[in-house]
């Protein structure tokens, strides 16, 4: 892929992803350096744990100043301007299928551009695309999204298969790119309007489960 | 040790452990993908800590198609055939008694074989055998098991010596390994049955502390 | 930095994070080894990221026994001898804000030696600094310490802003290393003492928020 289209997605995704942890930090009442941080690590630790697992070291957004300093305007902005935000349904779940999207793109481009497998390559898009909500849910005490209800990781999943997909049948990545990112992200938002879920197993007990209460 | 018996270790730790996450995943009325994508956390995160301590990028797990695979079909299994575990008393411990004491003798034959000290390749081998446990528990919002009471640390620790002083008495691992592992499961084992806990501190307050309920 | 403050620093943050995990561990009704696993990682967690993310690889506490030693026999004294910590106000707290200080500035030092760029340094340092209690909490199920109130980030950070702007004046790092410990500890203590916070967005709801009890 060309290098304007990968920071674009990145950039995309760091917004988006700040976006949905700093609304969760205003929500949960955080102040304005926790809604920052929950900005900065929800933005970045998909990408920081995709850069370990390759052996990028230092990883990319601890090495450029970029990354974190457009999450933390973003955390800022929200901070002051949430009511915006909220106008949104679920203003968090929208942000966070976006950046899933943008993520599982971004992340499996990169693991091809370092000449992984199809099947690695689709795992760290995943990886990239999860890491920074589940992380952002586990600093706020909740069961991560990708474990509850509603094709989280499916959505994901697609975007990956779809660009892996494309670079092993050697399509233009222009084409695939907006394509994945629409895919995963309609996919998770038609999830979430609809409440379509896969089925809990008939095993499950039938009293409701001690999970926290959805942002 | 011989490559048949490290590889047989480590299928099986897989097995039980995604067995455990599952398990876990079904009582907590988790869809199929939450339950398998817990599976897979469980199964392969201590053995990615692991990788990425010792510098071993990818790690065999991201880089292997193969234990994800492996795991991914046991919570498959399990979602759909969960009364089959269930029968046990309270089988996502057996279970994880199990992973616990395979990937303590795993991680530690692994550290050994990349020339570590004794205390690291001890220190490894606990790594490998909470770290799963560990992911899985935070994922669903409990404290971990290893910070509650049971002879849990103590017993992935037995393992771990028993195979370093084995290496280090030149011994044969053949002998070690099964010894090792039935060591730290039956004293897992035995400590949930007979509830053989270490004191808590005199110190401690009276009341009864906020802990999630056991699975 | 000369070597010998350095290890200095490095051994009291790791004693007062230890006891911070360890206290914690005793007020939750922990036993004996679930208080000293919580003592080690607090005390090892904010370094072995440090390692993890600048690619030192094992992390200095896997590969030299002295620090986890150190954080477990904290552990243990603080496991029999909880009292004499408990007549401080909030022990954990106290403790925690000395380690933050001191792991902020070995953090930001140690980036420094290895010629990373300011504002990598400023954030390693941060990292180094909350790691530590960010673990300890999410593995005691609570929200971390850094994205509630008062004053926590901006207390590390000033810490180790400190330090990597003496380094680029060429200050003497004597004379700053305890002016940005002290720093950092005192902004943190008096943050505490006087409940000054940050604000919460005005956009936040007006409902208590679903926290976790404080230590």
């Amino acid at each position: 892929m060309n290098d304007t289209m990968m920071r674009l997605l990145d950039v995309i995704g760091t917004v988006v992803f700040a976006i949905s942890g700093a609304t969760l930090g205003v929500r949960r009442r955080m102040d304005l350096f926790g809604v920052i941080v929950l900005a900065c690590v929800t933005a970045t630790a998909g990408g920081v744990m995709r850069d370990l697992l390759v052996g990028t070291t230092p990883p990319f957004a601890i090495a450029n100043w970029k990354p974190l300093t457009l999450a933390a305007c973003a955390g800022l902005l929200t901070f002051y301007f949430e009511p915006l935000v909220g106008k949104l349904k679920s203003p968090v779940q929208v942000f966070d299928a976006a950046g899933l999207g943008v993520f599982a793109v971004a992340g499996t481009q990169q693991a091809l551009d370092h000449d992984l497998s199809f099947g690695s390559s689709v795992l760290l898009g995943l990886i990239s695309a999860i890491g920074g909500g589940v992380v952002r849910d586990i600093m706020t005490a909740q069961v991560p999204n990708v474990l509850r209800a509603e094709i989280y990781a499916v959505a994901a999943l697609t975007a990956s298969v779809i660009i892996a997909g494309a670079h092993h049948l050697q399509m233009a990545s222009t084409a695939a790119v907006p394509f994945a990112v629409a895919a995963c992200f309609l996919l998770r938002l038609v999830a979430i309007r609809r409440a379509w879920n896969l089925p809990a197993s008939r095993h499950a007990p039938k009293d409701p489960p001690p999970t926290s209460p959805a942002p």
